[in-house]
Protein backbone atom coordinates (compact mmCIF):
# COMPACT_ATOMS: atom_id res chain seq x y z
CA UNK A 1 0.00 0.00 0.00
CA UNK A 2 0.95 3.46 -1.10
CA UNK A 3 1.29 5.61 2.00
CA UNK A 4 2.12 9.61 1.58
CA UNK A 5 3.48 11.75 4.29
CA UNK A 6 5.41 15.01 4.12
CA UNK A 7 8.65 15.34 4.77
CA UNK A 8 11.88 13.22 3.81
CA UNK A 9 12.32 9.76 4.47
CA UNK A 10 12.95 8.62 8.00
CA UNK A 11 10.60 11.59 9.46
CA UNK A 12 8.38 11.14 12.61
CA UNK A 13 5.58 11.15 9.59
CA UNK A 14 6.83 8.08 8.29
CA UNK A 15 7.48 5.93 11.57
CA UNK A 16 3.63 7.20 12.13
CA UNK A 17 2.48 5.97 9.23
CA UNK A 18 4.89 2.31 9.91
CA UNK A 19 3.05 1.76 13.10
CA UNK A 20 -0.47 2.14 11.82
CA UNK A 21 -0.11 0.76 8.41
CA UNK A 22 2.61 -2.15 9.25
CA UNK A 23 5.75 -2.25 7.75
CA UNK A 24 4.74 -3.13 4.19
CA UNK A 25 3.47 -0.21 3.02
CA UNK A 26 5.82 1.88 0.52
CA UNK A 27 6.05 5.27 2.48
CA UNK A 28 6.00 8.36 -0.57
CA UNK A 29 7.69 11.13 0.52
CA UNK A 30 6.25 14.61 0.04
CA UNK A 31 7.79 18.42 0.35
CA UNK A 32 3.98 19.76 1.42
CA UNK A 33 0.86 18.74 3.50
CA UNK A 34 -1.09 19.93 0.83
CA UNK A 35 0.97 17.55 -2.00
CA UNK A 36 0.00 14.38 1.01
CA UNK A 37 -3.81 15.64 0.35
CA UNK A 38 -3.47 15.96 -2.90
CA UNK A 39 -1.59 12.67 -3.59
CA UNK A 40 -4.29 10.98 -1.87
CA UNK A 41 -6.89 12.78 -3.24
CA UNK A 42 -5.92 11.73 -6.87
CA UNK A 43 -5.18 8.16 -6.11
CA UNK A 44 -1.92 7.85 -6.30
CA UNK A 45 -1.25 7.48 -2.53
CA UNK A 46 -4.18 5.10 -0.84
CA UNK A 47 -3.21 6.46 2.23
CA UNK A 48 -1.81 9.71 3.90
CA UNK A 49 -0.77 10.11 7.50
CA UNK A 50 -0.75 14.11 8.74
CA UNK A 51 0.15 15.42 11.94
CA UNK A 52 -2.45 17.41 13.28
CA UNK A 53 -1.52 18.14 17.13
CA UNK A 54 1.27 18.16 19.58
CA UNK A 55 1.21 18.26 23.15
CA UNK A 56 3.48 21.34 23.34
CA UNK A 57 2.58 22.76 20.20
CA UNK A 58 -0.77 22.56 19.77
CA UNK A 59 -3.32 21.67 16.82
CA UNK A 60 -2.04 22.57 13.18
CA UNK A 61 -4.93 24.55 11.99
CA UNK A 62 -3.49 24.35 8.71
CA UNK A 63 -3.91 21.15 8.56
CA UNK A 64 -7.49 20.95 9.72
CA UNK A 65 -8.12 23.16 6.74
CA UNK A 66 -6.92 21.08 4.28
CA UNK A 67 -10.01 18.67 5.32
CA UNK A 68 -12.47 21.48 4.02
CA UNK A 69 -10.58 21.99 0.49
CA UNK A 70 -10.43 18.23 0.05
CA UNK A 71 -13.07 15.43 -0.11
CA UNK A 72 -10.84 12.86 2.07
CA UNK A 73 -12.14 10.77 5.27
CA UNK A 74 -10.22 10.48 8.55
CA UNK A 75 -9.82 6.64 8.57
CA UNK A 76 -7.25 6.60 11.26
CA UNK A 77 -5.15 7.77 13.94
CA UNK A 78 -2.00 6.82 16.30
CA UNK A 79 0.04 8.96 18.78
CA UNK A 80 3.67 8.94 18.61
CA UNK A 81 5.98 10.32 21.54
CA UNK A 82 8.51 12.55 19.96
CA UNK A 83 12.14 11.32 21.56
CA UNK A 84 14.85 13.87 20.19
CA UNK A 85 18.31 11.39 19.79
CA UNK A 86 21.70 13.11 19.00
CA UNK A 87 23.82 11.15 16.19
CA UNK A 88 26.78 11.62 14.20
CA UNK A 89 28.69 9.88 11.37
CA UNK A 90 29.69 5.99 11.90
CA UNK A 91 33.25 7.18 11.58
CA UNK A 92 32.90 9.85 14.10
CA UNK A 93 32.42 10.75 18.40
CA UNK A 94 30.85 13.26 20.47
CA UNK A 95 34.34 14.94 21.33
CA UNK A 96 34.24 15.87 17.72
CA UNK A 97 31.31 18.04 17.74
CA UNK A 98 31.66 21.32 17.01
CA UNK A 99 27.66 21.84 15.87
CA UNK A 100 24.35 20.23 15.23
CA UNK A 101 22.06 20.15 13.12
CA UNK A 102 18.01 19.92 12.96
CA UNK A 103 14.78 21.89 12.82
CA UNK A 104 14.76 24.99 15.11
CA UNK A 105 11.66 23.59 16.77
CA UNK A 106 13.78 20.52 17.52
CA UNK A 107 16.97 22.37 19.14
CA UNK A 108 14.82 24.72 21.28
CA UNK A 109 12.98 21.41 22.69
CA UNK A 110 16.93 20.51 23.79
CA UNK A 111 18.51 23.78 24.56
CA UNK A 112 19.51 22.23 28.05
CA UNK A 113 21.75 20.19 25.90
CA UNK A 114 23.11 22.99 24.32
CA UNK A 115 23.66 25.27 27.60
CA UNK A 116 25.14 22.66 28.78
CA UNK A 117 27.49 22.18 26.07
CA UNK A 118 28.66 25.57 24.81
CA UNK A 119 31.36 24.55 22.31
CA UNK A 120 28.31 22.97 20.17
CA UNK A 121 26.27 25.44 18.12
CA UNK A 122 23.13 24.27 16.97
CA UNK A 123 22.59 24.65 13.49
CA UNK A 124 18.76 25.24 11.83
CA UNK A 125 17.69 23.11 9.68
CA UNK A 126 14.40 22.07 7.48
CA UNK A 127 13.51 19.07 9.23
CA UNK A 128 15.65 16.45 11.79
CA UNK A 129 15.21 13.82 9.56
CA UNK A 130 16.67 15.58 6.66
CA UNK A 131 19.37 17.40 9.16
CA UNK A 132 20.09 13.20 10.00
CA UNK A 133 20.76 12.80 5.85
CA UNK A 134 22.45 15.66 5.33
CA UNK A 135 25.46 14.00 8.01
CA UNK A 136 25.62 10.65 6.25
CA UNK A 137 25.36 12.58 2.49
CA UNK A 138 28.15 14.78 3.34
CA UNK A 139 30.13 12.56 5.20
CA UNK A 140 30.73 15.66 7.97
CA UNK A 141 32.58 14.02 11.19
CA UNK A 142 32.05 17.44 12.86
CA UNK A 143 28.45 18.09 12.40
CA UNK A 144 25.77 16.01 14.37
CA UNK A 145 22.19 15.84 14.16
CA UNK A 146 19.10 15.50 16.51
CA UNK A 147 16.65 13.72 14.93
CA UNK A 148 14.20 10.50 15.73
CA UNK A 149 15.63 6.92 16.18
CA UNK A 150 13.99 5.79 12.95
CA UNK A 151 16.24 8.52 11.12
CA UNK A 152 19.12 7.37 12.86
CA UNK A 153 18.52 4.04 11.57
CA UNK A 154 18.16 5.12 8.54
CA UNK A 155 21.17 6.76 7.59
CA UNK A 156 23.56 4.17 9.27
CA UNK A 157 24.25 6.97 11.89
CA UNK A 158 25.66 6.32 15.11
CA UNK A 159 23.22 7.04 18.43
CA UNK A 160 25.54 9.24 21.33
CA UNK A 161 22.57 10.40 23.55
CA UNK A 162 19.13 9.48 23.85
CA UNK A 163 15.95 11.42 25.57
CA UNK A 164 18.04 15.22 24.76
CA UNK A 165 14.88 17.19 24.85
CA UNK A 166 13.99 19.28 27.96
CA UNK A 167 10.15 18.08 28.56
CA UNK A 168 8.77 14.56 27.99
CA UNK A 169 5.78 15.36 27.98
CA UNK A 170 6.37 16.27 23.94
CA UNK A 171 3.62 13.74 21.75
CA UNK A 172 2.32 14.10 18.18
CA UNK A 173 -1.10 12.70 17.27
CA UNK A 174 -1.08 11.77 13.70
CA UNK A 175 -4.45 11.19 11.21
CA UNK A 176 -4.44 8.83 8.31
CA UNK A 177 -6.31 10.21 5.30
CA UNK A 178 -8.04 8.23 2.79
CA UNK A 179 -10.56 8.56 -0.36
CA UNK A 180 -13.21 6.34 0.97
CA UNK A 181 -14.10 6.11 4.66
CA UNK A 182 -13.44 3.28 7.13
CA UNK A 183 -16.10 0.77 7.12
CA UNK A 184 -17.45 0.06 11.23
CA UNK A 185 -16.74 -3.02 12.47
CA UNK A 186 -18.47 -4.51 15.47
CA UNK A 187 -16.21 -4.53 18.68
CA UNK A 188 -13.95 -1.59 18.07
CA UNK A 189 -14.21 1.63 19.80
CA UNK A 190 -14.28 4.50 17.63
CA UNK A 191 -14.36 8.21 17.43
CA UNK A 192 -15.73 10.48 15.01
CA UNK A 193 -14.31 14.12 14.41
CA UNK A 194 -16.70 16.66 13.18
CA UNK A 195 -16.41 20.53 12.17
CA UNK A 196 -19.30 22.92 12.38
CA UNK A 197 -20.08 26.34 11.91
CA UNK A 198 -23.36 27.57 14.59
CA UNK A 199 -26.23 29.05 12.63
CA UNK A 200 -25.87 32.40 14.94
CA UNK A 201 -23.53 33.54 17.38
CA UNK A 202 -25.63 34.90 20.02
CA UNK A 203 -24.01 33.95 24.01
CA UNK A 204 -25.12 30.53 24.90
CA UNK A 205 -25.06 29.24 21.47
CA UNK A 206 -22.16 26.41 21.92
CA UNK A 207 -23.85 25.74 25.07
CA UNK A 208 -27.35 24.88 23.39
CA UNK A 209 -24.79 23.05 20.31
CA UNK A 210 -23.04 20.67 23.44
CA UNK A 211 -26.60 19.69 24.40
CA UNK A 212 -26.98 17.93 21.28
CA UNK A 213 -24.37 15.46 22.60
CA UNK A 214 -24.79 15.76 26.27
CA UNK A 215 -28.67 15.02 26.12
CA UNK A 216 -27.70 11.47 24.48
CA UNK A 217 -24.52 10.82 27.16
CA UNK A 218 -21.92 10.99 24.32
CA UNK A 219 -18.34 12.04 25.24
CA UNK A 220 -16.26 14.64 23.81
CA UNK A 221 -13.00 13.99 23.66
CA UNK A 222 -11.86 17.38 22.48
CA UNK A 223 -13.34 20.80 21.46
CA UNK A 224 -11.41 23.49 20.18
CA UNK A 225 -12.79 26.97 18.26
CA UNK A 226 -11.00 29.03 15.73
CA UNK A 227 -12.12 31.87 13.45
CA UNK A 228 -13.58 30.72 10.01
CA UNK A 229 -10.45 31.53 7.50
CA UNK A 230 -12.99 32.55 5.02
CA UNK A 231 -14.97 34.44 7.46
CA UNK A 232 -13.23 36.41 10.04
CA UNK A 233 -16.11 37.02 12.38
CA UNK A 234 -17.14 33.74 12.37
CA UNK A 235 -15.95 30.75 14.87
CA UNK A 236 -15.69 27.18 13.36
CA UNK A 237 -15.43 24.64 16.11
CA UNK A 238 -13.95 21.26 15.99
CA UNK A 239 -14.81 18.41 18.10
CA UNK A 240 -13.66 14.94 18.93
CA UNK A 241 -16.35 12.65 20.46
CA UNK A 242 -16.89 8.76 21.43
CA UNK A 243 -18.49 6.84 18.83
CA UNK A 244 -19.71 7.16 15.66
CA UNK A 245 -23.05 6.96 13.26
CA UNK A 246 -23.10 3.28 13.00
CA UNK A 247 -24.39 4.00 16.54
CA UNK A 248 -28.37 5.06 16.63
CA UNK A 249 -27.81 8.11 19.39
CA UNK A 250 -24.82 9.31 17.21
CA UNK A 251 -26.58 9.68 13.93
CA UNK A 252 -29.78 11.00 15.78
CA UNK A 253 -27.02 13.81 17.70
CA UNK A 254 -25.97 14.21 14.42
CA UNK A 255 -29.01 14.73 12.42
CA UNK A 256 -30.29 17.13 15.68
CA UNK A 257 -26.85 19.23 15.34
CA UNK A 258 -27.94 20.04 11.33
CA UNK A 259 -30.77 22.35 13.13
CA UNK A 260 -28.47 24.58 15.20
CA UNK A 261 -25.67 24.83 12.84
CA UNK A 262 -25.07 26.40 9.18
CA UNK A 263 -22.56 23.96 8.13
CA UNK A 264 -21.28 20.49 9.56
CA UNK A 265 -18.85 18.50 7.96
CA UNK A 266 -18.03 14.83 8.96
CA UNK A 267 -14.32 14.05 8.72
CA UNK A 268 -14.15 10.59 9.65
CA UNK A 269 -15.07 8.17 12.09
CA UNK A 270 -12.51 5.73 12.61
CA UNK A 271 -11.19 2.87 15.57
CA UNK A 272 -10.14 5.40 18.58
CA UNK A 273 -6.10 5.17 19.30
CA UNK A 274 -4.17 3.87 22.51
CA UNK A 275 -3.77 6.84 24.78
CA UNK A 276 -0.35 5.02 25.58
CA UNK A 277 1.54 7.16 23.55
CA UNK A 278 4.51 4.91 21.34
CA UNK A 279 8.43 5.76 21.53
CA UNK A 280 9.25 7.61 18.60
CA UNK A 281 12.17 5.18 17.54
CA UNK B 1 9.02 50.51 30.39
CA UNK B 2 11.06 47.18 30.23
CA UNK B 3 9.17 44.80 28.10
CA UNK B 4 10.57 41.56 27.72
CA UNK B 5 10.05 39.45 24.29
CA UNK B 6 11.67 35.93 22.60
CA UNK B 7 13.62 36.75 20.08
CA UNK B 8 16.13 39.36 18.63
CA UNK B 9 15.53 42.85 17.48
CA UNK B 10 13.23 42.89 14.76
CA UNK B 11 11.04 39.79 15.64
CA UNK B 12 7.48 40.04 15.06
CA UNK B 13 7.01 40.44 18.91
CA UNK B 14 8.82 43.12 19.43
CA UNK B 15 6.79 45.06 17.14
CA UNK B 16 3.63 43.49 18.77
CA UNK B 17 5.28 45.15 22.20
CA UNK B 18 5.45 48.37 20.57
CA UNK B 19 2.30 48.50 19.00
CA UNK B 20 0.59 48.19 22.28
CA UNK B 21 3.08 49.61 24.72
CA UNK B 22 4.06 52.25 22.71
CA UNK B 23 7.40 53.43 21.12
CA UNK B 24 8.72 54.65 23.75
CA UNK B 25 9.41 51.03 26.02
CA UNK B 26 12.64 49.55 26.11
CA UNK B 27 12.43 46.14 24.52
CA UNK B 28 14.72 43.38 25.93
CA UNK B 29 15.20 40.44 24.17
CA UNK B 30 14.99 37.17 25.38
CA UNK B 31 16.18 33.48 24.56
CA UNK B 32 13.22 31.98 25.35
CA UNK B 33 9.75 32.43 26.47
CA UNK B 34 10.54 31.18 29.46
CA UNK B 35 13.13 34.10 30.18
CA UNK B 36 10.20 36.42 29.69
CA UNK B 37 8.36 34.66 32.45
CA UNK B 38 11.26 35.03 34.84
CA UNK B 39 12.19 38.45 33.74
CA UNK B 40 8.93 39.69 34.39
CA UNK B 41 8.66 37.72 37.01
CA UNK B 42 11.55 39.06 39.10
CA UNK B 43 10.45 42.63 38.03
CA UNK B 44 13.52 43.16 35.67
CA UNK B 45 10.63 43.43 32.81
CA UNK B 46 7.35 45.57 33.71
CA UNK B 47 6.07 43.12 30.94
CA UNK B 48 6.06 41.05 28.69
CA UNK B 49 4.73 39.98 25.33
CA UNK B 50 4.38 36.13 24.15
CA UNK B 51 2.54 34.72 20.99
CA UNK B 52 -0.42 32.61 21.88
CA UNK B 53 -2.27 31.82 18.35
CA UNK B 54 -1.74 31.72 15.43
CA UNK B 55 -4.29 31.30 12.64
CA UNK B 56 -2.74 29.13 10.60
CA UNK B 57 -0.39 27.00 13.40
CA UNK B 58 -3.01 26.89 16.54
CA UNK B 59 -2.73 28.08 19.83
CA UNK B 60 0.85 27.46 21.54
CA UNK B 61 0.42 25.41 24.08
CA UNK B 62 3.95 25.99 25.78
CA UNK B 63 2.99 29.31 26.44
CA UNK B 64 0.11 28.50 28.05
CA UNK B 65 1.81 26.06 29.79
CA UNK B 66 4.28 29.22 31.34
CA UNK B 67 0.98 30.43 32.69
CA UNK B 68 0.83 27.26 35.48
CA UNK B 69 4.04 27.47 36.16
CA UNK B 70 4.06 31.40 37.00
CA UNK B 71 2.08 33.92 38.74
CA UNK B 72 1.95 36.40 36.47
CA UNK B 73 -1.32 37.91 34.86
CA UNK B 74 -2.95 38.77 31.62
CA UNK B 75 -3.20 42.42 31.35
CA UNK B 76 -3.49 43.37 27.54
CA UNK B 77 -3.67 41.46 24.05
CA UNK B 78 -2.99 42.49 20.33
CA UNK B 79 -3.49 41.19 16.54
CA UNK B 80 -0.62 41.41 13.99
CA UNK B 81 -1.00 39.79 10.65
CA UNK B 82 2.35 38.24 9.89
CA UNK B 83 3.54 39.60 6.22
CA UNK B 84 6.99 38.32 4.92
CA UNK B 85 9.07 40.65 2.89
CA UNK B 86 12.03 39.77 0.93
CA UNK B 87 14.94 41.88 1.63
CA UNK B 88 18.31 42.18 0.40
CA UNK B 89 21.56 44.23 1.84
CA UNK B 90 21.16 48.11 0.46
CA UNK B 91 24.05 46.89 -1.79
CA UNK B 92 22.48 43.87 -3.57
CA UNK B 93 19.61 43.90 -5.64
CA UNK B 94 17.12 40.79 -6.55
CA UNK B 95 19.21 39.36 -9.41
CA UNK B 96 22.28 39.11 -7.21
CA UNK B 97 20.56 36.45 -4.68
CA UNK B 98 21.21 33.01 -5.14
CA UNK B 99 19.48 32.12 -1.54
CA UNK B 100 17.42 34.00 0.93
CA UNK B 101 17.70 32.44 4.86
CA UNK B 102 14.48 32.38 7.14
CA UNK B 103 12.66 30.43 9.81
CA UNK B 104 11.46 27.21 8.30
CA UNK B 105 8.15 28.01 8.83
CA UNK B 106 8.03 31.06 7.19
CA UNK B 107 9.94 29.28 4.23
CA UNK B 108 7.51 26.96 3.89
CA UNK B 109 4.96 29.56 4.14
CA UNK B 110 6.49 31.24 1.35
CA UNK B 111 6.84 28.57 -1.01
CA UNK B 112 5.15 29.55 -3.86
CA UNK B 113 8.05 32.34 -4.01
CA UNK B 114 10.77 28.97 -4.38
CA UNK B 115 8.50 27.27 -6.91
CA UNK B 116 8.48 29.92 -9.43
CA UNK B 117 12.14 30.97 -8.32
CA UNK B 118 13.93 28.08 -8.73
CA UNK B 119 17.32 29.38 -8.93
CA UNK B 120 17.16 30.48 -5.80
CA UNK B 121 17.53 28.12 -2.72
CA UNK B 122 15.88 28.68 0.60
CA UNK B 123 18.32 28.09 3.78
CA UNK B 124 16.46 27.56 6.99
CA UNK B 125 17.53 29.83 10.12
CA UNK B 126 16.35 30.56 13.58
CA UNK B 127 14.39 33.15 12.75
CA UNK B 128 13.40 35.66 10.73
CA UNK B 129 14.36 39.23 12.52
CA UNK B 130 17.71 36.54 13.10
CA UNK B 131 17.96 36.03 9.45
CA UNK B 132 17.32 39.74 8.85
CA UNK B 133 20.37 40.64 11.28
CA UNK B 134 22.19 38.39 10.05
CA UNK B 135 22.61 39.73 6.07
CA UNK B 136 23.37 42.79 7.54
CA UNK B 137 26.08 41.99 10.03
CA UNK B 138 27.72 39.49 7.23
CA UNK B 139 27.18 42.24 4.92
CA UNK B 140 26.05 39.32 2.42
CA UNK B 141 25.02 40.52 -1.63
CA UNK B 142 24.45 37.20 -2.60
CA UNK B 143 22.17 36.12 0.56
CA UNK B 144 18.57 37.77 1.03
CA UNK B 145 16.30 37.35 4.25
CA UNK B 146 12.55 36.64 4.64
CA UNK B 147 11.46 38.63 7.64
CA UNK B 148 9.11 41.61 8.63
CA UNK B 149 8.96 45.68 7.33
CA UNK B 150 10.00 46.27 11.05
CA UNK B 151 13.13 44.13 10.67
CA UNK B 152 14.32 45.31 7.58
CA UNK B 153 13.89 48.74 8.71
CA UNK B 154 16.11 47.75 12.04
CA UNK B 155 18.73 46.60 10.15
CA UNK B 156 18.66 48.99 7.16
CA UNK B 157 17.82 46.11 4.59
CA UNK B 158 16.54 47.03 0.59
CA UNK B 159 12.88 45.30 0.41
CA UNK B 160 12.16 43.96 -3.07
CA UNK B 161 8.79 42.02 -2.56
CA UNK B 162 6.22 42.57 -0.09
CA UNK B 163 3.41 40.00 0.29
CA UNK B 164 5.74 37.01 -0.03
CA UNK B 165 3.09 34.49 1.88
CA UNK B 166 0.81 32.25 -0.23
CA UNK B 167 -1.82 33.04 2.21
CA UNK B 168 -2.87 36.13 3.29
CA UNK B 169 -4.89 34.57 6.08
CA UNK B 170 -1.68 34.88 8.91
CA UNK B 171 -1.79 36.75 12.26
CA UNK B 172 -0.91 35.73 15.35
CA UNK B 173 -2.39 36.98 18.97
CA UNK B 174 -0.24 38.23 21.26
CA UNK B 175 -0.76 38.66 25.08
CA UNK B 176 0.70 41.08 27.59
CA UNK B 177 1.45 40.07 31.02
CA UNK B 178 2.48 41.39 34.06
CA UNK B 179 3.06 41.09 38.34
CA UNK B 180 0.27 42.78 39.08
CA UNK B 181 -3.44 42.71 37.41
CA UNK B 182 -4.90 45.24 35.29
CA UNK B 183 -7.31 47.28 36.69
CA UNK B 184 -11.00 47.23 35.48
CA UNK B 185 -12.11 51.15 34.09
CA UNK B 186 -15.10 51.91 32.73
CA UNK B 187 -16.14 51.48 29.65
CA UNK B 188 -13.98 49.34 28.46
CA UNK B 189 -14.50 46.45 26.88
CA UNK B 190 -13.11 43.04 28.15
CA UNK B 191 -12.32 39.80 27.94
CA UNK B 192 -10.96 37.17 30.26
CA UNK B 193 -8.92 34.15 29.63
CA UNK B 194 -9.34 31.27 32.80
CA UNK B 195 -7.85 27.46 32.38
CA UNK B 196 -9.72 24.92 34.61
CA UNK B 197 -9.90 21.24 35.18
CA UNK B 198 -13.30 19.69 35.13
CA UNK B 199 -14.21 18.10 38.74
CA UNK B 200 -15.46 14.23 36.81
CA UNK B 201 -15.03 13.02 33.36
CA UNK B 202 -18.36 11.87 32.69
CA UNK B 203 -20.14 12.24 29.22
CA UNK B 204 -21.40 15.92 29.25
CA UNK B 205 -19.68 17.23 32.34
CA UNK B 206 -18.37 20.05 29.75
CA UNK B 207 -22.08 20.80 29.09
CA UNK B 208 -22.53 21.11 32.82
CA UNK B 209 -19.77 23.70 32.85
CA UNK B 210 -20.75 25.75 30.09
CA UNK B 211 -24.27 25.59 31.65
CA UNK B 212 -22.43 28.06 34.37
CA UNK B 213 -21.84 31.18 31.22
CA UNK B 214 -24.97 30.02 29.17
CA UNK B 215 -27.33 30.70 32.16
CA UNK B 216 -26.03 34.07 32.67
CA UNK B 217 -25.72 34.63 28.73
CA UNK B 218 -22.20 35.15 28.97
CA UNK B 219 -20.33 35.35 25.39
CA UNK B 220 -17.52 32.58 25.10
CA UNK B 221 -14.78 34.07 22.33
CA UNK B 222 -12.96 30.79 22.60
CA UNK B 223 -12.47 27.39 24.42
CA UNK B 224 -9.96 24.51 23.82
CA UNK B 225 -9.03 21.52 25.31
CA UNK B 226 -5.86 19.74 25.52
CA UNK B 227 -4.49 17.12 27.79
CA UNK B 228 -2.75 17.96 31.16
CA UNK B 229 0.50 17.84 31.06
CA UNK B 230 1.02 16.83 34.18
CA UNK B 231 -2.08 14.07 34.51
CA UNK B 232 -2.77 12.48 30.96
CA UNK B 233 -5.52 11.44 31.54
CA UNK B 234 -7.74 14.25 32.26
CA UNK B 235 -8.29 17.45 30.09
CA UNK B 236 -7.63 20.96 30.96
CA UNK B 237 -9.87 23.51 29.11
CA UNK B 238 -8.81 27.40 28.34
CA UNK B 239 -11.71 29.68 28.01
CA UNK B 240 -11.72 33.61 26.97
CA UNK B 241 -14.77 35.15 27.08
CA UNK B 242 -16.34 38.41 27.37
CA UNK B 243 -16.50 40.73 30.51
CA UNK B 244 -14.87 40.34 33.64
CA UNK B 245 -15.55 40.15 37.67
CA UNK B 246 -15.74 43.32 38.47
CA UNK B 247 -18.69 43.05 36.29
CA UNK B 248 -21.40 41.11 39.36
CA UNK B 249 -22.72 38.19 36.67
CA UNK B 250 -19.29 37.45 35.74
CA UNK B 251 -18.32 36.98 39.58
CA UNK B 252 -21.09 34.93 40.15
CA UNK B 253 -20.61 32.74 37.40
CA UNK B 254 -17.02 32.56 38.71
CA UNK B 255 -18.42 31.38 42.63
CA UNK B 256 -20.65 28.68 40.43
CA UNK B 257 -17.63 27.66 38.23
CA UNK B 258 -15.80 26.53 41.35
CA UNK B 259 -18.57 24.03 42.26
CA UNK B 260 -17.56 21.70 39.15
CA UNK B 261 -14.50 22.06 39.31
CA UNK B 262 -11.26 20.53 40.88
CA UNK B 263 -8.94 23.64 40.07
CA UNK B 264 -9.34 26.95 38.37
CA UNK B 265 -7.30 29.86 37.75
CA UNK B 266 -8.17 33.39 35.79
CA UNK B 267 -5.10 34.00 33.93
CA UNK B 268 -6.32 37.66 33.35
CA UNK B 269 -9.11 40.47 32.45
CA UNK B 270 -8.18 43.05 30.59
CA UNK B 271 -8.97 45.27 27.42
CA UNK B 272 -10.27 43.53 24.24
CA UNK B 273 -8.21 43.84 21.09
CA UNK B 274 -9.51 44.86 18.07
CA UNK B 275 -10.57 42.08 15.65
CA UNK B 276 -9.00 43.84 12.92
CA UNK B 277 -5.97 43.16 12.35
CA UNK B 278 -2.39 45.27 12.00
CA UNK B 279 -0.10 44.66 9.20
CA UNK B 280 3.14 43.49 10.52
CA UNK B 281 5.12 46.67 8.76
Amino acid sequence: MRAAFQGVHGAYSELAARKILGNGISAIPCETFDMVFAKVGVGSARRGVIPIENSLAGSIHQNYDLFLSHDLHIVGETHLRVEHLLMCHPRSSFRNLKAVRSHPQALAQCSKFFHTHRAIRALPYFDTAGAAKSIADEMRLDIGAIAGGYAARLYGLKILRTNLENSANNFTRFLVISRSPWKATRGVRTKTSIVFRPSSNRPGILFHILGVFALREIDLLKIESRPDPHSPFDYLFYIDLAGGPQEPHVAHAFEHLKEVVSYLRILGTYPAGTTRFSRGK
